[in-house]
């Protein structure tokens, strides 16, 4: 079997980066990482990816072994050839109907919570400010807000009647909601107190080693929520 | 073998649901349709997918093989699923880098062409009359416009080198640009002479026949381009 080292280029604050960074710790992949500054034009990063988005997973056979390189852009991409190449740890349920759940709900965060939460909250409070692009706008801000309640009351309903987000057992769609949800808590954005599922689901998740190099991310001038690093909040 | 009938809610000129219909079409996959009026509300197809987003797909089992019923909510879902239950034509390449480039190409519509165009040329130009939101606003229009022409630079740029839109064989990639690009056509949006391996492509593309359901869609008071339903334009 071809052994391979690894490449993530990724930023340490976008959603579906830690996305990545999560499933590569659970499946226990070890990998290297260049840190990208995404809003900053990089033809390195263009070359690799044409669109520009993270993350983006190089793999480079061990000059032994032989093997193609791989290059995989993006976190849909990523998963479903992590989950063709490294089957040993499954993150896909074995069931079709569990199975359509998690990519329905890993859907969910690229095509609903993005829009209705990242592209405001998120936007306003860290992305102007990393892209010099002036005062925070409020009321994007607060409708950004609103929106997430609405999600976070959601995913409550789901974990109120389910061990793990897309049912029996712990899939991407887990790693997708706890990397986006992650963000949001450096920020202070989550009420956890409101959704108390959600809360006991998000300790669990948060204790996992594979979490822990994103507890110890930092935003330079950008200080973390008081609780954010701790397992018991 | 469990035999499933199959239901697809859809709505005719979402990319989305073009890119399912092709793959039902092109895996000889057969299905009845439901016609979804995405922008207004529908507790049916609310409780089918709490997001609202189409395509979703029904497969019920038949009566005496028994088998679970699936319900597999939009296309990243609908296209792991199809080549997971149905292989015999595969529409994800054989080959690892292929499979990673058919997906990378995919996202691209997703997460790119549905912002910098869609959400522009088609939201003004099908969208509002759709849901009586008044009248076009022409420079977010023009945005529109001049964002597919850089796409269509980059489509034509991978056909000049290229069989097909991923590489050496027919993908979803392939469904994906051919579902979106048809919508635009329909609309007289593309500019066929000035990307000659596109046009080709899309010739090729048109005359398949998954694509001829597609070419017999109309919407009610917008009358489709001249060429639309000509397999040589």
């Amino acid at each position: 079997m071809t052994s391979y080292s690894r490449q993530l280029y990724h930023f340490a604050f976008d959603p579906h980066s830690r996305l990545i960074r999560l499933a590569l710790g659970e499946k226990k992949l070890s990998f290297e990482e260049t840190l990208v500054r995404y809003w900053e034009p990089d033809d390195t990063i263009i070359r690799l990816n044409p669109s520009g988005l993270l993350p983006i997973l190089v793999e480079m056979p061990e000059q032994e072994s032989g093997g193609q390189t791989h290059r995989i852009c993006e976190d849909r991409a990523i998963m479903e050839h992590l989950e063709e190449a490294y089957p040993e740890i499954r993150l896909w349920p074995a069931n079709t109907n569990e199975r359509a759940e998690a990519r329905r709900l890993v859907g969910w965060f690229e095509r609903k919570f993005d829009y209705e939460v990242n592209a405001l909250l998120l936007h306003e409070k860290m992305e102007k400010r990393l892209m010099g692009g002036g005062v925070p706008d409020i009321p994007a801000m607060r409708a950004g807000r609103e929106a997430l309640k609405d999600h976070l009351r959601y995913f409550e309903s789901l974990l109120a009647v389910r061990n793990w987000l897309a049912g029996g057992t712990i899939s991407y769609a887990d790693f997708a909601c706890a990397g986006q949800l992650s963000i949001l808590d450096y920020f202070d954005e989550v009420n956890w107190t409101r959704y108390p599922h959600l809360k006991t689901w998000y300790m669990v998740m948060k204790s996992r080693p594979c979490f822990r190099p994103l507890l110890n991310d930092k935003l330079p001038g950008m200080a973390p929520s008081a609780h954010y690093k701790e397992l018991d909040f």
